[in-house]
């Protein structure tokens, strides 16, 4: 495989907070080193340095009364300036994206979680990002009390979307697989509620399977 | 008159910097304390605390670089905020509001400065803001030459917008022209090159002809 040229990939990973996404980006990362296949990390919101101080904006509990729309702006913000400062140039140049976080948070969180209408989203992240959805999104699906127990186990002060109620992080999984139940060919649901070793196995599998890697 | 309640008014004010917003804002405050009715003046980007974080990152110098989108977004965020936190509140309670730009501004800056889409931006302003628009706008119109002088004078360090080029800020001014010519009942030019105490007066005639005061 070593060397094989592959038209570069764009990868979203999603799910609620406490499902893996970190640890099977590492694991992703470290597959496409050993085919050769150069690829860059990135997370949202943030990834750039004007994406960086959004996201403080976003996740300080003293902003607790912002608006619903003024929200889903900056989310969109700070990844329209991630497409064209980061993701865009690198797929140009034939390099791997994976991100933590993209489009599909804005439809899971604001849509399905805050209630704010799905088809005004959606035209404005066609908008925002020029039209560049993923190629493919690897959805981290688990129920909320085993998410809930392993971000208990980061031991960091919660966030202020992490402090949002259960029924509202209920939302947003239901969302993401309704979601996936759209558009099955792009979002693959991988059970995270197995081993971190199966959900990898689950994932190279899939992306073989997709003649991804 | 004093005493005398009117229904609340939402009054924007626009125009390229230097044009004088802040001294005649001032003078229609003073009126208005003067004839009893409770006023409250605010700003844009800004005038919440979320508000005045985005004003930083869009007028700071070091995002040069920042995406189209990227800036709209992070404008009608604030936006959205202000009317949720503040403006909509005060029109609620029969307080009037000033504000130091508001929508126009987008539609003057990032769709006729930068040239982006028109009819998207004011889709976006309607979504963001609950279809809020100003009951009257004041455009202080001066040529550019007058409006650089009075800049200079304030001899502080230029911001990120100031920074664009000449031929920026030209379409910015023709675009405020073009946005009054659309809506001649709701935006009320002001021929800005006067003296202060001329322009004070000429607004003094305006809203009393508009039956605002």
């Amino acid at each position: 495989m070593k060397g094989k040229s592959f038209p570069a990939r764009f990868i979203s990973f999603e799910g609620i907070d406490g499902c893996g996404k970190s640890t099977l980006m590492d694991g992703l990362s470290r597959w496409l080193d050993e085919a050769g296949i150069h690829s860059i990390r990135t997370r949202e919101p943030g990834g750039t340095p004007m994406g960086e101080s959004v996201r403080e904006l976003l996740l300080d509990p003293a902003y607790k009364g912002m608006n619903q729309q003024a929200e889903v702006l900056l989310y969109t913000a700070s990844r329209a300036q991630l497409v064209d400062e980061v993701i865009r140039p690198a797929l140009e140049k034939g390099i791997w994206v994976l991100t933590d976080r993209y489009i599909d948070a804005t439809l899971a969180y604001q849509g399905y979680g805050r209630g704010l209408d799905l088809a005004i989203l959606r035209r404005l992240q066609d908008w925002a990002t020029g039209g560049l959805w993923p190629d493919r999104t690897i959805l981290l699906d688990c129920d909320l009390d085993t998410a809930m127990l392993r971000m208990r186990g980061r031991n960091s002060r919660p966030d202020r979307m992490e402090l949002e109620t259960r029924a509202f992080h209920q939302r947003v999984r239901d969302g993401y697989l309704a979601l996936a139940a759209e558009e099955p060919d792009r979002i693959l649901i991988m059970d995270a509620s197995k081993s971190v070793e199966e959900v990898a196995e689950d994932l190279h599998a899939a992306l073989r399977r997709a003649s991804m890697f």
